[in-house]
């Protein structure tokens, strides 16, 4: 499409040489080829991970193991070349699972003491001390759930929608289910329920129990919440279709204060418009579960190593590419709200944002709503991706962490890999450094990496976007 | 003539509704998206590969269980609805590992008997009972070997040529190295050489050996070969790098022969030009040392859930859809010769041949040497399969046994999953059950059966293609 090269043309000839002037597609052909062979050939990004996972598993906001996880951001960033690097104070809300963490059959009676795998909710209080015991009402939407009346007073609601594997996107699949884990405490409490039992959002039938966030409401009881395996799912499901069930929950988690943490921020300044600022960012926190593998270790080392990566290779674009590594993304976003507090006089300088969330698998493209020539120019990056796998540009960008700064206009974009895999793993033990593939990880690095040297080294203005809902988590 | 049939290539309608007359694209999507739920919902994919590798694990050629998985395919292939079924006759060479295969350092005197892991190469000798002890020379290619003149005589050929990682496509990495290991033996003998030991070809480091087939050459020596792993091959030439290095190589396999075995034909014939065939194949025997789950139980699985899918949601083509499941792929290609001799008759009314021969990954395209009209047809249907990301389609069509195909100038297409994981586990202990993911396997069968159906379906005019050389296995 001609109009698509007509804005896809820009000059980065200079980067490589100021003597002569080459055609940009050859200039871009030869940058992205070389990121790409530094990326694969040197594996850097999957060294990175396996050191933070090692360093600084469980990384839960407010913890030793998150504290640890922004020391070794700031070193790491400081050796692989940024020009400044930042600790940015963040207040953090502190959650602690505790030690207790019991669901177990009482009724029937020929099921009695039946263990099933259970992982408190992040946010969630504890139960009594001894646990509640009461009778279980199985239903798979708040509506539903509504629809039932005084019959769900006095019990446990177990909310047991399944995740729809039939859809392609697994993040749809995950969007559709996600409600009962984020309100189902505050849905079952406003129907007379005592406590919430969760189905876990994947679309894997196993015994690993997914935690994840929720939340509570002013003025609603707040009741304790657990996610139950999926396998745990089924079983209370087909003991309730036999009759009467009664489940006895106990846990010892609770909210403990807020504590003082850190964003880290680092700049690769740029050479000509150094005021125009490309973010790239992930999240440091983690559950305290996993190692936090693909959730977000995959996003930062890709951002980290994106840095390095035009560092290395003297691709320093015009505009400055900011990685923001933020905190407390799973329980409290209370990262991304203090950098868009430190960061709002420049806000209008931030000419996009873009966040890898999704795990660190092989690249597809990138998700981002621009639309008119904006969307062109990006597609023709997209194109120019291709040798990478990484070609795909769709709408529906941003992340839970950016989403904040779009209420300032920022255009979103997210690095979009494979998802096939990546809810069979979120918020539960399985998201280990294991599980992550090397080259695709590094595949994605270089993705990101390419995508932001073509932004950062393009004139052309991508404009303000429309403030929208913030997207799910 | 064919570009009259671009806008209209097929009628697809009466499939759906023989009472109304639909958009040719809303058919098609409608077709498709059918197809990816069920492909996905029910996930027959996994359940099929799982029982193919708990029933036929290591399935060489000639062994009772190549037997088990010709006769699981039979069964699979009339429980799943194929109209016709047929074992059709091959005649394989039969090649057995032995039980003894070592290779230990013999000098220098402090490594001495340290074991090194190695598989013996498909089709190689043994050595004399007792082993042999020799010197051992590192080489990067044949051509250096014969730069090496005289010193090579009586020595152990060391092929360490290393798999190139900075490429995206494995497939390039691996064959830019396997010549080592296909014609390593010939090589080292016409050098004075007495064996070959051949760095495995893998881009990863680990202490996994990667077997495969090998040849000799009429009029040249047989001398033994065997594949290290990639950290023997380094340590080996790290001893190399210090002086002289003797190395103690044992093996007692041999080839035995030939024996009785089959391919597996199955039809779902076409209902308004049922003479035009669109051949779907994958090979049946895998190597001896895994569970074959990718090589290729995918390729397998994927063609006969190709069939279930379209029989079972009613989207019978017009032209008739064979699966072929050759025998024989791993080494000899004698499915495939039998195949195109059985079938010579009909070569000219084979319409396409589709392999997958490359693993049960994320789907990414086609490869196909079209080029034209056709080249243009196959690209819209691509770009239908954007949905389950199986948008993308190159050149580069083939596979090992619808190539033998090419010489009748059938054309030939390749299934294109994502190759980034493949050679990592491709004729190791590492390809068994567990390295499969059962959405992406899912998603390979719903992109291949999309794909044929809308070939099948189409009234366009593919035409032959010119006879190519043989692509690398």
């Amino acid at each position: 499409m001609p109009l698509r090269f007509l804005f896809a043309f820009f000059c980065a000839t200079v980067v490589l040489t100021a003597q002569e002037s080459r055609p940009v597609a050859a200039v871009q052909r030869e940058a992205i080829e070389r990121i790409v062979k530094e990326a694969l050939g040197e594996s850097r990004s999957f060294t990175m991970l396996e050191e933070l996972c090692r360093k600084a598993p469980g990384r839960l906001s407010g913890t030793p193991a998150a504290a640890a996880a922004v020391e070794w951001a700031r070193q790491t960033l400081i050796d692989v070349g940024a020009d400044t690097v930042k600790l940015e104070p963040v207040t953090v809300a502190v959650w602690k699972r505790g030690k207790i963490e019991k669901l177990r059959v009482s009724e029937p009676a020929w099921a009695a003491s039946e263990p099933l795998p259970i992982l408190a909710l992040g946010g969630s209080i504890g139960t009594p001390v001894g646990g509640i015991t009461a009778e279980v009402i199985e239903v798979r939407s708040a509506e539903h759930l509504r629809s039932l009346g005084d019959t769900v007073k006095g019990k446990i609601v177990f909310f047991n929608q399944p995740f729809d594997r039939t859809l392609v996107q697994t993040g749809d699949g995950y969007g559709g289910a996600v409600r009962q884990r984020t309100r189902g405490a505050i849905d079952a409490a406003k129907a007379g329920g005592i406590a919430a039992i969760v189905r876990s959002v994947t679309p894997r039938l196993d015994d690993h129990p997914h935690t994840g966030a929720m939340g509570y409401e002013d003025g609603v009881t707040q009741v304790p919440a657990a996610a139950v395996s999926t396998l745990g799912a089924e079983r209370i499901a087909k003991l309730l279709s036999k009759g009467k069930v009664v489940l006895h929950l106990e846990l010892d988690c609770r909210n403990a204060g807020r504590a003082p943490s850190f964003n880290v921020v680092a700049d690769l300044t740029g050479r000509e418009k150094p005021e125009e600022i490309i973010v790239i960012g992930g999240h440091l926190d983690s559950w305290d579960v996993n190692d936090g593998a693909h959730d977000d270790g995959a996003g930062v080392v890709h951002c980290i190593e994106a840095l390095r990566l035009l560092k290395t290779l003297d691709l320093r674009p015009k505009r400055t590419i900011r990685v923001v590594l933020f905190m407390n993304e799973e329980n409290g976003l209370e990262g991304a709200k203090a950098y868009f507090e430190a960061h709002k006089s420049e806000m209008d300088r931030h000419i996009l944002a873009l966040e890898s969330d999704s795990g660190g698998f092989t690249p597809r493209g990138f998700r981002v709503d621009f639309s008119g020539d904006s969307m062109d120019v990006i597609k023709s990056f997209g194109e120019a991706l291709s040798v990478i796998g990484a070609d795909k540009v769709t709408g529906g960008g941003g992340g839970a962490d950016i989403s904040v700064m779009n209420q300032a206009g920022v255009p979103l974009m997210s690095f979009w890999p494979d998802g096939h895999r990546y809810f069979d793993l979120h918020h539960s033990v399985l998201d280990v450094i294991g599980a992550v593939h090397e080259r695709e990880l590094a595949a994605g690095s270089a993705a990101i990496a390419a995508m932001v040297w073509m932004i950062g080294e393009s004139d052309h203005d991508f404009g303000r976007t429309k403030p929208r809902e913030r997207p799910r988590r």
